[in-house]
């Protein structure tokens, strides 16, 4: 006996999350239909209506509801420090350890030239643009510590030095082949006070 | 920093997913938005459709997309054996054993007092009408083997007895205090076979 197709589609849809296999996505789809039909309908609803509004920020990238992120508009953030970051969600993981007062950038990715991305994909322009507009004193590369990150992060660096713009690197405080979404915010806030001149 | 408040309610609305913390909702949330928006738009539609066409088969009470759900209308299963379930999660697991050919009753639920679920909360009227109609011969209690689930096995069982009807428990196999959906195959196969009349 098979199950109603309905159900059988949103098992299949629930694979798209991580970490979620064939027998979790079983338990959470009838969770939700037996058990929690509202919080159901409100996952539906807050899916659709985040696709629909968020967008990433005309300045670093991030994402924002609005043109230009509440980040990127406080007053309170030194804007001689800008902060290179592959993720909005190792965005997110920087600002949890409130070690870091200064603004971002985010890559949306990291130079993977087998994949299909480079210079471009990462909007390289747009932050070589942004490090020399007079205002930034020094940017610090926090890539993940992985084999791709690393080389983004030397690249980036190396361009940026050819410009008389200051790189510095977050401490490799991080176990090597780690990535920033899995860290504690005290290794994180180590390797912020630590970081080094390339 | 805060996150969009659309971005912030979608961490809020996946914690409605069993096992995911807010750390896990979080990470879901930014994979979503960031790798896989096709993923989410689909998890989004999935949930809505599931949450408009599945309904409770009015025979058996599990799930279904039409009047009578299709396990109920074969007629490849033994009719005169009677099978009766928590949840429909708990009838996939039976299903799952193929040690099982008869048909299905799904409680939504087993007796419980202090949550004011009682004898009408789990369709005690429509399980008795349906064992006592003649095509029944015997009746198998596979709740859960927790204080409730056994109680409410007692209870049917002492009910279907008065009126003549041949009901039967399947085996403790499992371990005491566990519940059907985590159980392997093979253990809930054996517990089928091994049923005792009650």
């Amino acid at each position: 006996m098979k199950a109603p197709s309905s159900l059988e589609n949103l098992i299949e849809a629930l694979r798209c999350l991580p970490g979620v296999g064939p027998k979790s996505a079983q338990r959470m789809a009838y969770h939700l239909l037996q058990r929690d039909q509202k919080g159901a309908t409100k996952l539906a609803g807050a899916l659709t209506h985040a696709l629909d509004t968020i967008r990433h920020c005309r300045r670093c990238n991030s994402f924002t509801e609005e043109e230009i992120c509440s980040l990127c508009r406080s007053e309170r953030r030194e804007a001689s420090l800008l902060c290179v970051v592959e993720t909005p969600a190792d965005l997110m993981m920087m600002e949890q350890t409130q070690s870091y007062h200064g603004l971002y950038f985010v890559l949306m990715g990291r130079l993977s030239p087998l994949d299909g991305i480079g210079p471009k994909e990462i909007h390289l322009d747009r932050l070589i643009q942004r490090a020399t507009d007079g205002a930034v004193n020094e940017v610090i590369l926090a890539t993940n510590f992985t084999v791709e990150g690393e080389a983004t992060a030397h690249y980036i660096g190396e361009i940026l030095r050819s410009r008389g713009v200051k790189a510095s690197r977050i401490a490799r405080g991080l176990p090597v082949g780690g990535e920033l979404e899995h860290v504690d915010s005290g290794t994180l806030a180590q390797a912020i006070l630590e970081r080094r001149e390339v």
